[in-house]
């Protein structure tokens, strides 16, 4: 199949893209392996995303979704094998390979690991990087979080709505998180372990039972935890594109979304940028099918 | 008074930089001249803001004014006598005197009219001023330009993938635009209008049902029209501000909002853009706020 513009991943700067192409009349696909929304749509609840005094995460971005479908784009859920941005051939793990005049890369970014002994084995059985999707299941037990930023003290305020009792670790003494949400962290009763780390991660019957965390002068304490909430930062899904990017894997655009590449655009959070949020993902999918419309206009 | 942030306007750029630092816990003021929302709380349906399928705009910029105030932003309606940028110091016409740690412009820009009868009755109605924003309403319909730069060019190439009809008119023989847009729109079926202006709107059931052109020898003609665009260009209101701008007076800034003043910012449609739509405003109002917290946390 050929396109006019096929955009990589669905979630919110994915589906703006897909929005303004459609309505731009360009034959638009939009490409996901696993569902619409993004991280966004794993978010609990979304105060900051203006025209919403308070939205769930998953009801807004099924409404982008619906709104991208309704614009004419059209969303496939399949796997990706390789791309080729110079010739713009997507190959798919099924063997199919689709062809467009532009490539927009939304493929959003993945949450860092703690990279501390037994934690992959544990995600699900004690270990999450996501408090909005996990944080039912510790109902009345005892949790913590670390990080030290937005996520991390976010997810605090969170989990102390049913959580009997929630820590949160920190490597640094400063929390990088907007005041506004250490100061009600600070408040909520919240116990705040800093300037500490995680040492290991102690299992047993398969199952979390408690944590070592270790500070500067080497002194440990172990704490029974049910839950362990890693927020301590991201990764951009970038592996599959053959364009440039930053020492972080970040792909590098201009102020417009173009990539050193002819009619590449990257939008959202895996793109190099200052503000990772849905509106400023938003803002970059509009841009980039605006680029792309006038890349078509201009070149065929 | 002192602030952390003074915002100037209250349109989706002002109101989402409210939002933002407000919720960072920065005393923030938002002062506007007219009602909170700008030209988007003018329009009559909006239905590429991601997230709502389909939002009247007053219904919209309502919400944000009252998320930016939930978030902690005060709101004052007034008229500012002058700004001195360099020292952070906003004199009202009331004699007030506001001044502040950092000053978000978004003021904001107005698109000029045809100054024909009955041309403000029908925004909403059959005249618009952005193809970008309402173009998709005149699917399999009847459409006019009026204009001859880049912007009504390109909306003559941009309606005529979905329009049934789209007639350019314009007031020269020759367009503004670059030649290769021109060339484009002469081949893809465009109904070129030249020397013409619109002389007449014709309203039937409080709808736009035609509108009238003369030319220079007096000679008029009718053509039936669903809607009228009017791309005859777009003055930014930043006259009151002593900082750097482009040709046609718009704000030049960074990727950040940054001006070429310390501690100075421009969003919205007053800064020079590619794209000027209520999600990207609202972007960069959540970009600007995030940098005044950066540079109140590094200067105070």
């Amino acid at each position: 199949m050929s396109y006019d513009v096929v955009i990589i991943g669905a979630g919110p700067g994915g589906l703006t893209a897909g929005i303004y192409a459609g309505r731009a009349g360009l034959k638009t696909l939009i490409i996901e392996k696993f569902f619409s929304g993004g991280q966004a749509s794993q978010t609990y609840e979304i105060e900051n995303y203006p025209g919403f005094v308070k939205v769930g995460g998953f009801d807004l971005m099924q409404e982008m979704e619906k709104q991208a479908k309704e614009s004419g784009a059209e969303i496939k859920f399949c796997e990706i094998e390789r791309v080729d941005l110079a010739k713009k051939k997507i190959y798919l793990t099924s063997g199919e390979v689709i062809e467009s005049k532009t490539i927009i890369i939304a493929s959003g970014a993945t949450h860092a690991h703690l990279n501390v002994e037994g934690e992959d084995e544990l995600i699900g059985q004690g270990v999450s990087y996501c408090a909005t999707c996990d944080g039912a299941f510790y109902k009345g037990k005892t949790v913590a979080i670390v990080g030290g930023g937005n996520t991390a003290v976010s997810d605090a305020l969170y989990l102390n709505k049913f959580a009997k009792s929630v820590y949160i670790i920190h490597r640094r003494n400063e929390f990088r998180a907007s005041p506004v949400l250490v100061e009600r962290m600070r408040k909520n009763g919240t116990i705040i372990k800093t300037p500490y780390t995680v040492s290991s991660l102690n299992i047993e019957d398969k199952k979390l039972k408690s944590i070592t965390i270790v500070n500067k002068e080497n002194q440990s304490e172990s704490i029974e935890v049910d839950g362990l909430f890693v927020a301590v930062g991201q990764t951009p899904e970038t592996g599959l594109f053959d364009v440039q990017k930053d020492e972080k894997g970040y792909i590098v655009t201009d102020e417009n979304m173009k990539t050193n590449l002819d009619g590449v655009y990257a939008v959202g959070d895996c793109r190099a940028k200052f503000l990772r949020q849905v509106v400023t993902a938003c803002a970059d999918g509009a841009i980039a099918s605006e680029q792309a419309l006038l890349y078509i206009t201009l070149n065929n």
